[in-house]
């Protein structure tokens, strides 16, 4: 078998068998094939796809080209659950709680922020002793014990998506549907849960601008997963907005203790509820329906706000903070973005959100930076809101007055104010499953 | 700016300035811009194409890369000639001299044979005593007092072309057309003549497999020269077929020298005639069909073939084989290959025929492999004659038996006999000047 002609074959539109996909996969990671190979085929599968048996060949051969984690040792079933990145994305640490609650396992390892978008690992390392590099042992312990733990990614998992993303970072190979959906989809399969629930962010703050977009990415994920017998659904989430009203570590961790209160934000509630219920759904608790008023009644009575806390501890963090938040870490200069204009805010450039709030310090521009966990954004306005000029929009908080003048110039430029109401937008626009998609509204 | 903006430009379909492609092509041959970049803008290029603007301003930057031949100490018009390759292809050794005993001035570098097509270097070798590796002084002395000097590719002409030749080689970016006309051109603009004369080949035995690929890589080949200052013109000629009856460098040669002394097979005559019309008239000498006229007068009359001579001489060679072919070197064993069945000879897989003669040791696999000066194929049969079951179709000539054999299996396979007889086909397709495309026929 020869590189070239796998290349050959791609770009004449054929369909690569599982043994040229795993040919390209073992010589790509063991240094036999080079890079300027490598990137000619990326390429031409940019434009030629791949067929659903190829991307689910292919994920899978990348999924065994490092550790496969192996649950088996854990009763019940193991749920993840990956988000494809958002701002204001805290929905992990409301959903795990719940479905925990209710004897689902939840075994996850997650990412840190980079670029505009946040991650679960630095919002739970702003709580206070609270430590997400663990070993496999205590990690499992506390997923037997507690039934959720979440972690950084650690270990060798997928060394070949490390090595192909970033070939094909530096080569614009990256926006290509099958290519990203194998991207997570080997990281999942390596990470060793049998159900996976997805939340494909969709709108002006997500990788995918369009629900279209977001839909194909979707369906192969999903194909991918029932292909290798792992059960799969994905959500179609909104992110053409900011999820909630907080943007930063600690003040994420915050929105979160209010959504197990049962005073969250009504979007971060509602995307929270039709997450855990597929979560539910997806672990065998029942119908949906039936899934989403568990979901809710498990915010109601409590259950999931004490499964949180008992995560933290389990974690060694401190739990007084999630009793108490005015226990966290204030941040040193806070200052109010004001309104310039009477009208609605009528609707705002996610992206440029998170921008700004890594300019305040709570995310990395890259992989090195430090992150300042009492840093980032309160939106005081959500849009829809009426606005009255010179009322404060946003309250920016960071460990410096340059940081605050930086970001409220970032979020001014962020923001329309118009004189009229914007639509409304659902927090979920589709549901896909192996049976098809199901769009809301 | 940055190498991947280029190839994200491309990729999604924009037309990429000089300014980019100076870019690339100089931090590609500066070591700067890495192979795997290059290999994802060529695959891109392969998929979107590019523009004549972009096409010719790419081949500038290339022939830029190197040294750049000044012919312009030499006095009158530098004709220039490039055949795409082909099997059994000598015209360049019958048009120049033709042209040159015109007052044309032809100093033309020419290839070796790789694969299954042969190089005029090799035939030329086939001389005894010949040189084709001659300073730029003595070459440039011979072109000035003899009119034609033909020798092997020196110096460090377009290293831009070698580097990204190698790498579209390994990454299956050969077949792109105006990557295939950047390449030729290039290296044409580079060696300093001031007209162009391109011979693409169609067929079997050609590169371009149809005549419609023909016309669009000479279209994109003349609109690069014109682009550029240098008037070109490309003929179509079949190569569905081998041209003339002999395969291999000195048989080749004996058919050059009878071709000159007007005795040669009709099809290398007639599409020698046209080539070397039109390269009278690219050199000013008159309309085409006059230039036609002046050819074959100077066929007629000895002085092409006396030409010939006087450059053999020039450059080292013994002439006395020239007009003794029988004075050449002759193969240890030959071998004849009978027809099998009666009717008419309707195809030859040309391709094949030049796999056969690399065989008998006329070619090389590889660049290292040495050349067999006496070996090759001299056809008894063309296509269209009629054929006896066990008359002689082929003779092959070589240094062993076992290559013979081989050979011999090669040619049985490439044959096709049926009863009945194949239509005729145009030693020429059609003629590409910047004003358009001329149909033969």
């Amino acid at each position: 078998m020869r590189m070239y002609d796998i290349i050959a074959k791609k770009r004449d539109g054929g369909e690569l068998t599982p043994e040229e996909l795993r040919f390209f996969i073992d010589g790509y990671v063991g240094g036999r094939i080079p890079d300027y190979q490598a990137s000619a085929l990326m390429m031409a599968i940019y434009f030629r796809g791949m067929t659903e048996g190829e991307t689910a060949a292919l994920t899978m051969r990348m999924a065994e080209s490092g550790e496969m984690v192996d649950l088996s040792s854990i009763d019940g079933v193991k749920v993840d659950k990956h988000s494809t990145g958002g701002v204001g994305d805290k929905t992990t640490l409301v959903i795990s709680p719940i479905a925990a609650s209710l004897g689902v396992r939840v075994a996850k390892m997650s990412g840190r922020g980079l670029g505009h978008t946040g991650g679960t690992v630095d919002k739970m390392e702003s709580i206070p002793g609270l430590r997400t590099s663990l070993d496999r042992k205590t990690f499992f312990e506390i997923v037997r014990k507690v039934g959720v733990c979440v972690i950084g990614q650690s270990g060798n998992l997928v060394p070949a998506d490390k090595k192909l993303y970033a070939l094909r970072d530096v080569t614009a190979t990256v926006e290509s549907i099958p290519l990203i959906a194998t991207s997570i989809m080997s990281k999942k399969i390596a990470a060793g849960s049998d159900r996976i629930l997805l939340d494909v962010k969709t709108g002006s703050g997500a990788f995918m601008k369009t629900v279209e977009d977001s839909v194909r990415l979707a369906r192969a994920m999903v194909s991918i997963g029932e292909r290798v017998g792992r059960r799969t659904v994905a959500l179609i989430t909104d992110m053409d907005r900011p999820l909630g009203r907080a943007v930063g570590n600690a003040l994420e961790i915050c929105e979160v203790c209010e959504t197990l209160k049962g005073r969250g934000p009504s979007d971060l509630t509602a995307v929270c509820v039709e997450l855990a219920a597929s979560m539910l759904c997806l672990a065998g608790k029942g119908e949906l329906d039936a899934c989403r008023a568990m979901a809710i009644r498990q915010i109601a009575n409590g259950e999931a706000f004490a499964k949180l806390k008992e995560m933290v501890a389990a974690q060694g963090g401190d739990t007084s903070v999630l009793d108490d938040n005015t226990k966290f870490p204030r941040a040193k200069v806070t200052r109010e973005v004001l309104a310039r204009e009477e009208g609605f805010l009528y609707a705002v450039d996610t992206e440029q959100v998170g921008i700004a709030s890594v300019e305040l310090g709570a995310g990395r521009e890259k992989k090195e930076d430090a992150v300042d966990f009492s840093a980032g954004i309160l939106l005081r306005k959500k849009v829809g809101d009426r606005v009255k000029r010179g009322e404060p929009m946003a309250t920016l908080c960071s460990a410096s007055e340059e940081r605050c003048k930086q970001a409220e110039q970032i979020l001014e430029r962020a923001v329309v104010i118009q004189s009229n109401r914007p639509d409304a937008v659902p927090a979920v626009h589709a549901r896909v499953t192996k049976d098809g998609v199901e769009y809301y509204e």
